[in-house]
C-alpha cells in the first residue's frame, strides 16, 4: 500500500489546498447538479438558493453569501456534460476551529457525466446507520458526510438506495436522496428539520405538487405503502420496485413526476 | 471579497488534493499532538492507538490500519517545534460516497508551535450548540467537525472554553477538550460513547488516576462542583476558574495533574 504524504514544517506558510477548512473540518457545503448537456442547469436557481441558506447556517456573513451567490450565478457551464459538483468552503484559515469573516472562501466546480435516466428496477434496503439529530445543520448539504459514507458502505450489492432512519426510528431520507411514500392514497415526505438534506428535487416536487404532505413516517408504515419514491438531482425521480423483501406498488403519479423531471433536461 | 476558484472539466482526470475525500465528505481523522521541542512526542503511542481505532470505525481494512500506523510510527519529528497536526483521509476516490479498499490514503503532517503552558485564569461558558448523538462515530477524532466550528464561533470574547451538552442536557465535553468535574469529593468525567472525543489526555488521566469515575453529569450538578478541569493535548490540563458567573474551586489534585502532564514535555 502506498500513501500520499505531505509534511510541511509551517502552518499557513504558503497555504495549500490541504489546509482548507473543508479538508480540516468539513467546513463547507456542496451541490450536485444535473445539466442538460447544452450548458443549462434547469434547477440552478434552486441550487443557489439552497447553498445560500446553508452558508447562512454556517454563519457566513450576509455580504459573503451575496458575493458567493453572485459568483456562482455567473458560472457558465460547458456543453456536453450532464453533471456538476459545486463545493464551497470557508477557505484556508489559521489552526483551530475559530474563523474570522475575512477568510477567502474556496469555490470549486467539477463537471462529469451523470448516469443516463433509467427505468431499470430500483431496489432499496434499510440502512444500518441511524442519522443523528442536529437542527442547526439539518436541511443543509454540508461537508460532514461520514454518516452517508458509512451507510453507503453497508449497501447490499443489489441495492440502489437505502432508507435511513433517525434514532427515534422515523424515516428521514435515502443515503443519496429524499424519500416520498404513498399511504392511504396520499403522498407524504418526512420533515427534514432535525436531520437530512432538503433536496432540490424534493423542493421542486413539493412546489409542483402541493397535495404532497410533509409528516414523519415510521418504518412500519412502509409495509402498507402504495408507492415509494426516491429523488436525487442526478438520478431524478425513481419508483422503488422492491424494499427489502417487499414488492412495492409502482404509483402512476410517480411515473408522471419522473417524466416531468426528465423533460427539463431534454433538448429539441 | 476574493475567492479561490477551481474549475476542472474532468473528475479524477489528474486528481488534485481538492478531490480528496477529506475535502469532499470529511472522510478521515486527525490528531493534535504536543511535542517537547526536541523531537519527542511523549504520548505519541496513545495518539497512534486512537487513530487506529478511528480508522477501524471508518472501516479502513485491518491491513490499511496496520500500514498507516506503521508509517506514522516511523515519522521523525523536527526539533524546536511543540505542536503537530496529523491528518489521515481515505484519499482521492471516484465521485460518490462509496469507496473501495484500494484507495490510497492521504497522510498529512503539519508542525507548528503550541501555546506555552499557562496558569492564567481559565474562563468557560456554556455552548449554545448541543452535540448530536452518533454511537458509530463517538470517541473518534474524525473530520466532521461542524458542531465544533459553530460552537467556537459562539464563544464570548472572554471564554477560553465552552462546555457542550448533548440533546439530553448531559455534559459531554468542551469544544476543544474533555471535561472532568469534582462532585462530593470524587472526580468524574462523562461517558463519550454516544458523542464526544476520547481525548488522549483524558485517557492518560484515567490511566494514571484510577479513582476517577466515568459517569454522565447533568449541567445543574456543575453548580456544586468542587473542581472543573479541561484537558487537551496542546493546552494540557487546566482548572477552570470561572464557569459563566460561577467562581469554581481550584482543586489541588488538578494542579498536581497539570504539573505531571507538563513535566513530560520538560527537558533537562
Amino acid at each position: 500500500m502506498k500513501f500520499k504524504y505531505f509534511v510541511d514544517s509551517g502552518w499557513q506558510h504558503d497555504p495549500q489546498p490541504l489546509d482548507d477548512r473543508g479538508q480540516q473540518f468539513g467546513d463547507g457545503l456542496f451541490e450536485t447538479i444535473r445539466l442538460d448537456g447544452q450548458g443549462n442547469a434547469p434547477l440552478w436557481q434552486m441550487h443557489i438558493e439552497r447553498l445560500a441558506q446553508g452558508l447562512k447556517a454556517l454563519r457566513f456573513s450576509d455580504g459573503a453569501v451575496a458575493m458567493i451567490s453572485e459568483a456562482i450565478t455567473a458560472i457558465e457551464h460547458p456543453e456536453a456534460v450532464t453533471g456538476c459538483k459545486l463545493l464551497v468552503t470557508r477557505g484556508v484559515g489559521p489552526r483551530g476551529y475559530g474563523f474570522s469573516p475575512d477568510l477567502m472562501p474556496l469555490i470549486s466546480v467539477r463537471y462529469f457525466n451523470a448516469p443516463d435516466f433509467s427505468d431499470a428496477p430500483y431496489i432499496a434496503g434499510l440502512s444500518d446507520v441511524s442519522l443523528s439529530t442536529q437542527p442547526l445543520l439539518a436541511g443543509h448539504k454540508h461537508l460532514n458526510r461520514l454518516e452517508q459514507v458509512l451507510a453507503r458502505d453497508g449497501f447490499h450489492p443489489q441495492w440502489d438506495e437505502a432508507v435511513m432512519l433517525n434514532s427515534d426510528g422515523l424515516i428521514v431520507e435515502g443515503c443519496m436522496s429524499n424519500v416520498f411514500v404513498k399511504l392511504d392514497g396520499r403522498w407524504l415526505t418526512p420533515e427534514i428539520t432535525s436531520s437530512g438534506v432538503n433536496g432540490v428535487v424534493r423542493r421542486w416536487l413539493l412546489d409542483t405538487n402541493p397535495e404532497i404532505n410533509i409528516r414523519n413516517i415510521g418504518l412500519p408504515e412502509l409495509s402498507s405503502a402504495q408507492g415509494l419514491v426516491f429523488t436525487n438531482s442526478l438520478v431524478g425521480i425513481r419508483s422503488c420496485h422492491r424494499f427489502d423483501a417487499q414488492v412495492v406498488d409502482l404509483a402512476p403519479e410517480a411515473k408522471r413526476w419522473q417524466l416531468a423531471y426528465q423533460e427539463m433536461f431534454e433538448n429539441a
